[in-house]
């Protein structure tokens, strides 16, 4: 039997890794990573040295391309859909040809697997298929939600209230859903245009020596905001940033 | 200077300790630890565990009775605000009798230090009582949340749709707010009598050797969750769980 393994890395920090992540990668005969060309350089990087790190020898590191996602489409689910197809079929190929029956292998995620990701939706659609036969686990990390909180010492929740985690693309469509709202995924800057009651958290590059963070009124700091992320992105050739919006 | 980190332990696998946290023990002078009696003793079990498995000596571990909340009371809120205020007094004076300039201190808080748990907000409360004088850090944790989405193999988020979190009370009062809730804080059972388009995800002492989970459509699967739990509960004196609720 093969075994594979979907392991949160956390945020970014290299010290984000928990000691379950740790083991797990000392356990580990093949490491898949799937490039995502130069923007994503610094990500694949962090998970080079991780393994270096944390794996022991003899280990072998599989590399795929990844299959380029259509962001020009309104059909956001259907293209992420398409995009997923592609993607099984690399891991299924992935696992079939360069993981040996009774050897563990292992998919290294940002953050929390479970937390908008879709590394565990493939290898369902991979296992479905019924072609290649593995078993598999998850280990938790620390989630970007996380790392945002801690940076700024805001907690998330505030006492017996809901909060809810949504996407930039759902914000700018319908405004904010609740009084604690924490958007991930938003290339537009979502918030803008929120009235004074509302306070906003924001990060970029969270728990990596590029970390960026702005807090205050939405109206006071707007601006901020679009600014260093405009800059950051321009330096860096990729941002990843999310935020929590209160209203106080 | 003192100086204070509240540090994320995670759900309740030792393991789920980061590399991050490690190091905080390892700087750690002064441990801070609430005792919150016999229930919880598994609790601070762990705790103990983890200082004596990280912590560097010479270190010390201040330990005070954790005031009781008063749960009788239908004001949630401000019932947890006057035990707030009860823990802020016992943390003020540990912090200016207990700890010398220079030195660390830290407190170990389950899970993630900004998910429903109360140590930043009364940090924050003796810092702006300003009778003591410290800096404060925070290391983020894994969630019960990351917990229970790694043991069932369920991903929190379907892509692009939103989740909400929310406590027990609220699903009680409100019934579920989204297609996917996250539920934190239910002593009972709040999820009953939802229909079976509900698929509940439900896991009890996440990340230790009693963890139990039960995953299916609630109308087939709410009386063995009511028994696991009573069962359980009656064992082992306490209980911690939460659960996902999709809408499928």
């Amino acid at each position: 039997m093969k075994r594979i393994l979907i392991v949160g890395i956390g945020a970014g920090d290299p010290d984000h890794l928990t000691l379950q992540a740790v083991k797990a990668i000392a356990a580990t005969q093949v490491f898949f990573i799937l490039d995502k060309g130069a923007v994503k350089h610094d990500l694949t990087d962090l998970r080079q040295r991780l393994i270096e790190e944390h794996g022991r020898q003899p280990y072998r590191i599989v590399e795929a391309e990844d299959p380029e996602r259509d962001r020009t489409t309104p059909a956001y689910a259907g293209a992420v859909e398409a995009w997923r197809n592609r993607r099984a079929a690399i891991y299924e190929r992935m696992i079939a040809d360069e993981l040996a029956d009774g050897q563990t292998g292992a998919f290294l995620v940002w953050g929390d697997p479970g937390l908008y990701d879709s590394t565990l939706a493939i290898v369902e659609e991979v296992l479905a298929a019924g072609r290649v036969d593995f078993s598999y686990e998850v280990i938790p990390g620390i989630t970007s939600i996380s790392a945002l909180t801690a940076t700024h010492r805001a907690s998330l929740t505030r006492v017996g209230r809901p909060v809810q985690v949504t996407t930039g693309r759902r914000l700018a469509a319908e405004g904010p859903p609740a009084d604690d709202v924490l958007v991930m995924l938003d290339a537009h800057c979502s918030f803008a245009g929120l009235g004074p009651e509302w306070r906003i958290y924001w990060g970029a590059y969270l728990g990596t020596p590029d970390e960026i963070r702005v807090e205050g009124p939405v109206p006071e700091v707007e601006d901020e905001i679009r600014r260093v992320r405009a800059e950051a992105r321009e330096r860096k050739g990729w941002i990843m940033d999310t935020y929590l919006l209160r209203r106080v």
